[in-house]
């Protein structure tokens, strides 16, 4: 038997452990799962591009289990109704394939973002940084804020969006669930990173645009550059890259989609498991301009799978059911039909077999 | 919301359709999506193999849907109590990116795969063909079986597996769904080819071994080739390659699973669509050696998939279920944590906030 989790079920699990178990928890399985990085088979997601939008498979696996994510991104769905990202995955088990799990991943897609967001912060930005500028104010801006909140100690965003109910959207969300948390609405994205430690930019447009540009930087800030994840979509001047450091989650994919795909090949980058893990240094000193281009990599989908499966066993939250046939004799899967016929008369009524 | 089909809503379906019914209409879906085969997005399948066996994704897409199915491949299962292939899927909106349906493929993969031989069987084998060798008595026999008996009038099959209990599991399904189909069980391979017009051969070890050599063929046969799908995992001599026209589902993908992989890049093999569409010929007289070098292809399983969803809103089966959030306000994903978070107390207890 496979367990299902609805968008429903994973909002029930995380309501009741409450958001700060919620970002610790996903947060620490990200990091273990990032720190033992070679044990991992990896590959640049697979992504299916129309006109309108992008279809992606994001496989990963390690040597007991097999995890894919699938996730759209189509910008223009709001007006129809519907959110630019929604993702639902699967975690089975390498011994058998045998699918364990199979959970909607939208809601795990915003926390595992944001906690992803938080982890690369923690050892990028400076340790005593306390104001956060959140540029693009849409479904993912609330998990942002609050996980810097509670893992990193950010007590001021300042947000902006040209969609200013989007903006009050957030405030409110905010002002219900994290009062010490100050909030200020900016007239535009250079206010929102003017005095800012941390700079988030998490804007949806399907394009190249220039969020910050170079006359923006501040020594000392760290970008959390969420937004551009896909070929021609990205939110900095080029320029801004070259003066900061660079930090990616998988260096094949991210050269493709992330920021990084205005650089040349040559420029370096360096993998966030391996600051993780202390091959590398993070921040080098307090005036260094950091920079983590994320796009989102399987791994973190394969650590929320896994999460999810704990969690849910854990709270009773799920359904239990045959996603994949469950047989007397695993040989005999023509009596599947043979026990559904039984109900529904002759599988072949006489009729109509061939003379 | 998305349709979610079970393996015993799939079974259910098929059997209150009838096997005739179930071929005729998934053939006639699989005919027509391979006559478009220009409009579809194509890729090898994703494989992530271990020791014990591989796990795969396979996804395809045209202008208005997007099929993936999640399959894997473990000789070693049936041991452990679970079927060598399991296999699910999911038929997505391109336009939104929505999942409309996340269904049980096992039996599906079964049926579509024995439909597609049966497909490829009546362009390729002599139009007279009545008896058909099958080597390999498991999982899929039945399903081969029956295809070949029903949409190409094969009436006796000559049946050959090292397992016994496999063989007489299968005569006795046949006995009991389509008494008109008259069977026997070989004493090996060589056995169950003499005299046949059609070969089937369906086994599951991953490993190269030599079901049909040279010495077996007879003018005029048509081979199915359906249990080499894997690198490494081939079920026929190269000479008989040699001595065949091959003909392949895409042929990127089957030189690297398929039979084929024993032959050199440059070896000619014909992609099947282009026969259904008349570009080029199928069988050219009557004594020459035909191949289908099947190894499965994600358009089956979208065709498959979108069979499936037609079949199943029709007979009103399946469970409507969020297996993505629906939001009252598309960009308000933080508000499914709100509701949740209703009944379950404070998403952020006072207790826990940052100070």
């Amino acid at each position: 038997m496979t367990r299902l989790l609805t968008a429903t079920d994973v909002a029930r699990i995380v309501a009741a452990k409450g958001l700060r178990a919620t970002f610790d928890e996903l947060a620490a399985v990200i990091e273990a799962d990032l720190r033992r990085w070679p044990q991992f088979e990896k590959t640049a997601r697979l992504a299916s591009h129309s006109s309108v939008g992008v279809i992606e498979l994001m496989p990963v696996a390690d040597a007991s289990r097999y995890g894919f994510k699938y996730v759209n991104g189509h910008p223009g769905n709001p007006a129809l109704g519907l959110p630019t990202v929604m993702a639902f995955g699967a975690l089975a088990d390498v011994a058998t394939g045998l699918p364990l799990l199979v959970a909607d991943l939208t809601l795990a897609t915003a926390l595992r973002t944001a906690a992803t967001s938080a982890l690369a912060a923690r050892v990028l930005a400076r340790p005593d940084a306390r104001s956060m500028a959140l540029v693009g104010n849409g479904a993912q801006s609330e998990f942002q804020a609050l996980a810097f909140h509670l893992l990193l100690g950010i007590d001021e965003v300042r947000l902006y969006d040209p969609d200013a109910l989007a903006t009050a959207r957030l405030r409110r969300h905010l002002d219900a669930v994290a009062p010490a948390l100050r909030h200020l609405r900016c007239a535009s994205a250079q206010e929102a990173l003017a005095g800012a430690d941390i700079v988030t930019t998490l804007t949806a447009d399907k394009h190249r645009a220039t969020i910050v540009a170079p006359s923006m930087l501040e020594p000392g800030m760290h970008f959390n550059a969420v937004g551009g994840d896909c070929p021609g979509k990205t939110e900095f001047d080029p320029a801004v890259l070259r003066t900061a450091r660079v930090f990616v989650e998988y260096e094949a994919q991210t050269r493709i989609e992330g920021e990084s795909q205005q650089m040349p090949s040559g420029y370096p980058v360096t993998e966030l498991w391996q600051v993780l893990t202390h091959t590398t240094c993070g921040r080098q000193h307090r005036d260094e301009i950091t920079l983590f281009d994320s796009v989102g990599f399987a791994l973190e989908d394969f650590s929320a799978l896994a999460w999810l499966a704990w969690a849910a066993a854990d709270a009773g939250v799920g359904h239990e059911l045959d996603l994949i046939p469950t047989l007397d004799d695993p040989k005999n899967l023509f009596g599947l039909l043979e026990a559904a016929g039984a109900a529904a008369g002759p599988l072949l009524p006489r009729h109509q077999e061939r003379k």
